[in-house]
C-alpha cells in the first residue's frame, strides 16, 4: 500500500514579501518522512481569504492530509480559521471549549481577556481541537485539515501533538554519496541504475563549492536492502 | 495601476523530503519586491510530470509572471524543461542555439559532450533562452514562465539576467516596530490602524525569544508618506 500523502499551506504575506523565511516546511517535511507520510506539495499563500479558500479546498481533495501553518493568532490580518471555515461551508464562532482552556490560562496569569485574545478561540463546528503546550491557543483539525500556528516553537509543539494520530506507512529511508565529478558525466550511469531498481527514487543534487563540482547522489525507498545494493553499485562505479 | 503579480514554482523532491532547504525562494521574494512585483503564491512539488503540468497550467494563468526553480540538469530525474513544453502543447528536442552555447563552452574546456549533458539544451520551441553566466547551460522563458535552475548561484544569476526584462510597478516599501507587548493586547489598537488606513498592509509577527514575548508589527505599501503617518501613530500607541 502506498504511504499517505500529504500537502502543506503556509500562510504568509511576510514570507512571500522576503522579510522572513519560513522554518516550518523543513520541520514539517522532515517529521513526516521518518513517520511514513509523503509530504508531495507544498503552497505559500497571501494573507487572503479568497487565496486560502482556493488552496485549503484543492489541497484537501488531492491529499490525505493537510497541514496549514500560521494566520491563527489574535490580530486583525489572521484570517486562516475563518478562511478554512468558508472552505467548507461550516459555521464558525468563538467556542465554548476553546475559550475555557484560553481563559483557564489568562486568569491564573492575570491576563486580560480581549476581543482579539477571544479571537484565537474560533473555531469551526465541528473540528477537533489541536493540543498547544506552549501558549495554550489550540489548532484544530477539520476533516483532513490540521491547522497549526506559525510560531516555529508552537508549530512543532503542534505537529508533535497530532502525528501520533495519523496512520502513517513506511518510513522513507535514504543514503547519499558525494561524487565529485560533473553531472553530465555521471548522468548515463545513474540513468541506468534508476531503471534497473524501480522501486528507488534516485535524484541527482549537484553543488559547486570553493571551486570542487559534484554531485550529491541520494537514493531513497522504504527497502534497506535495496537501497545498500543500488548504493554499492553506485560506490563501484564512481569510485572516490 | 496595481504592481503585477508573480508565482513560482520549486521542483524538488529534496525539499519536500526534508532533506535540504529551499533557498531560492527567499531570494526571489526578495528581489521581486524591490523590482515593484508581488509575490503572490509559491509552489514546490515532486519531480512529477503530472504534478509540474498541472502546477504550471494553473500558475501561469493566475498570474502575470512565474518563475520556476530546480529540475533542468543533465541527469534523468530532471525533467523540468519537457514538462513545461508538455504544459503548452510545444514540441522540444535539443535546440541548435543552446547546443551551440554548451558545446562552445565545453570543448575550450576539454569536457566530453555526452548525451546527458546535451539534456540541458533541450529547449521548446519558440522560448527565449535565459543566460547563465555561472554554467553556461541557459534557462528559458516560454509565454510568461521562466525557467530556472535549482542551483542557487545559478538561479540568482538568471533572476538578475531576467528582471530588467520585467516591467515592474512601484516598490513595495516597509517599515517595522518591536513591540514588547502580547499580540491580544495589541490586536483592537492595530485594527483600528488598519481600518484608518486601507491603502497599507499592517501585519503582526508574534515572536517569543528568551522568555520575552512581543510581536514585529510590519507597515507595507507603495506610499511612503502615508507608511511614515501610520508608524508614527503605531509608535505612539506603544511607547517602548
Amino acid at each position: 500500500m502506498p504511504n499517505p500523502s500529504a500537502a502543506m499551506l503556509v500562510i504568509g504575506d511576510e514570507i512571500l514579501s522576503g522579510r522572513t523565511r519560513d522554518a516550518n516546511m523543513h520541520h514539517l517535511a522532515q517529521e513526516l518522512t521518518k513517520h511514513g507520510v509523503d509530504l508531495k506539495e507544498v503552497r505559500i499563500v497571501s494573507d487572503e481569504e479568497e487565496a486560502i479558500v482556493t488552496a485549503v479546498r484543492a489541497l484537501s481533495d488531492a491529499h490525505d492530509e493537510v497541514f496549514t501553518s500560521g494566520g491563527i493568532g489574535p490580530t486583525h490580518d489572521n484570517i486562516t480559521a475563518d478562511s478554512v471555515a468558508k472552505a467548507f461551508g461550516l459555521h464558525i464562532d468563538v467556542r465554548d471549549d476553546a475559550r475555557d482552556l484560553l481563559v483557564r490560562h489568562w486568569e491564573g496569569r492575570g491576563v486580560e481577556i480581549t476581543e482579539g485574545r477571544l479571537r484565537m478561540a474560533r473555531i469551526p463546528d465541528g473540528a477537533t481541537l489541536i493540543a498547544n503546550p506552549v501558549s495554550i491557543a489550540p489548532g484544530f483539525t477539520v476533516k483532513n485539515v490540521h491547522v497549526m500556528a506559525g510560531v516555529p516553537a508552537v508549530f512543532e509543539a503542534m505537529v508533535a501533538s497530532i502525528l501520533p494520530t495519523i496512520t502513517g506507512g513506511e518510513p522513507l529511508m535514504s543514503q547519499s554519496l558525494r561524487i565529485e565529478r560533473g553531472e553530465g558525466e555521471i548522468a548515463g550511469p545513474l540513468r541506468a541504475l534508476a531503471a534497473e531498481y524501480p522501486d528507488l527514487s534516485i535524484g541527482s543534487y549537484p553543488f559547486q563549492h570553493n571551486g570542487v563540482f559534484g554531485a550529491n547522489v541520494v537514493i531513497r525507498g522504504s527497502d534497506g536492502g535495496q537501497i545498500d545494493a543500488a548504493m554499492t553499485k553506485l560506490a563501484d562505479l564512481f569510485p572516490a
